[in-house]
């Protein structure tokens, strides 16, 4: 017996402005066929529920939804366990019986890409294991641009997450990764929750060494974006002052 | 003396169809306002003069440049010698002189995002040298479509680039990955030259451990874009056919 055809899992990018009170045109960040396609997909699992209704209001200004934002059915993924590895995945295969049943289901963070540095890998995981075809979707990646504009080497880099909060396990992980950089010729990536970011430019300050290449990119496709890349001993001269509720990208290179 | 006001280095995407023979809608994959923006861009830096007047006769069909084509300055980047690191800087500053003189500049590669995996680094840190703003612009990396798409860790990951060729190191090279990628649980992404492909599988099949995740990602954002995640026991059950002009990305995780 021959059963209907499957629904894709569509990967689809949201901007990069969440809590930064400024508002981003979506066609300044996200290609018109994202905005089209999130406009006809009527279900979807998503990081945050409030902040995914936000999305679709916008899109919607661009694009009409084709049913309205009422209809659709919008799900919240299971909150990950602190420390959870992308590889347990608890039975997720529910979030996708839509496109079982021949609906595409469109996956959403808060910001940026879905399951990178974000929720979503272990419904993605359950979808190839379902035999879906998963269709990520071109859109901003805050850590590819800041990497970009950092001028580092974007021929072998790691993404490494967030920092101890700890101050001496910070400060040992910190030095540990300065070193390893330097070793591999390895660019490093680490994000930070805003309120935090203050804090975590002091520790990269103090505990890098003064040669090593540091990028800060704060605010990356907001109007009031910064990116800018200089050794540590220059900004320690000439500390950065950033703002405590824009979404930061730190990144460094030893030399 | 106040001088007129500097130009920025813009750091154009490209889309992801170079070689394929298939010619992706730029609009599918660039936000309106990545087209608006190069299509008033005078000054471009480029890994490819050709493929950087074909990304602009595609620019034009959807926003008319504002120059004619043949109007514009288009300078290819130096050609980077083999192992060279981002943090060797030979005299780049001439290439950047047009937004000395206040206008901007637009560096593009011949796919995706410059300076990722890409030429154009050392330019990007010439223009930070200089205290020229530095705009990267929301566009598709096949890295993170592809990280995105594997289902596989997302908050720990590391690019490195392309691995050996000859075939005891590249076996070596791929152990060693796969050691460090099931004791770190973190993602590896490396890829391959399009006609490599087929032996670069060969080789992950042969040399991963059996329990390890292998994602293969080709194609993506074209329609014959496939993206498929399974334990490397099953990969080799089933070999995949992957076409040896599509670019591709290969990641895994061991468990």
């Amino acid at each position: 017996m021959m059963g209907a055809p499957l629904g894709r899992l569509l990967l689809v990018p949201n901007g990069l402005d969440l809590g930064t009170e400024t508002e981003v045109d979506l066609s300044d960040v996200l290609p018109k066929a994202v905005l089209e396609t999130s406009a006809r997909t009527e279900h979807w699992v998503v990081e945050n529920a409030k902040t995914a209704r936000a999305f679709l209001k916008r899109v919607d200004r661009l694009v009409p939804l084709t049913r309205p934002l009422q209809a659709l059915s919008i799900c919240e993924l299971p909150r990950p366990r602190k420390g959870s590895s992308a590889n347990e995945t608890p039975d997720l295969a529910p979030l996708l019986a839509p496109a079982r049943a021949g609906h595409d289901v469109g996956l959403l963070s808060e910001a940026g890409l879905p399951a990178v540095a974000d929720p979503g890998a272990a419904l993605v995981q359950a979808a190839h294991t379902l035999g879906l075809t998963v269709l990520p979707m071109s859109g901003p990646s805050s850590l590819m641009l800041a990497l970009a504009g950092s001028g580092l080497n974007g021929q072998n880099f790691a993404f490494v997450g967030y920092l101890p909060v700890e101050h001496a396990t910070r400060a040992a992980r910190i030095r540990e990764l300065d070193q390893w950089s330097r070793r591999q010729q390895q660019t490093q990536i680490a994000i930070e929750t805003p309120y935090r970011n203050a804090a975590l430019v002091s520790a990269l300050l103090e505990h890098l060494a003064p040669t090593t290449l540091l990028c800060i990119a704060s605010g990356l496709t907001l109007p009031q974006g910064q990116c800018r890349c200089m050794a540590v001993s220059s900004w320690r001269a000439k500390p950065p002052i950033i703002g405590d509720k824009l979404p930061a990208v730190f990144l460094w290179l030893g030399t």
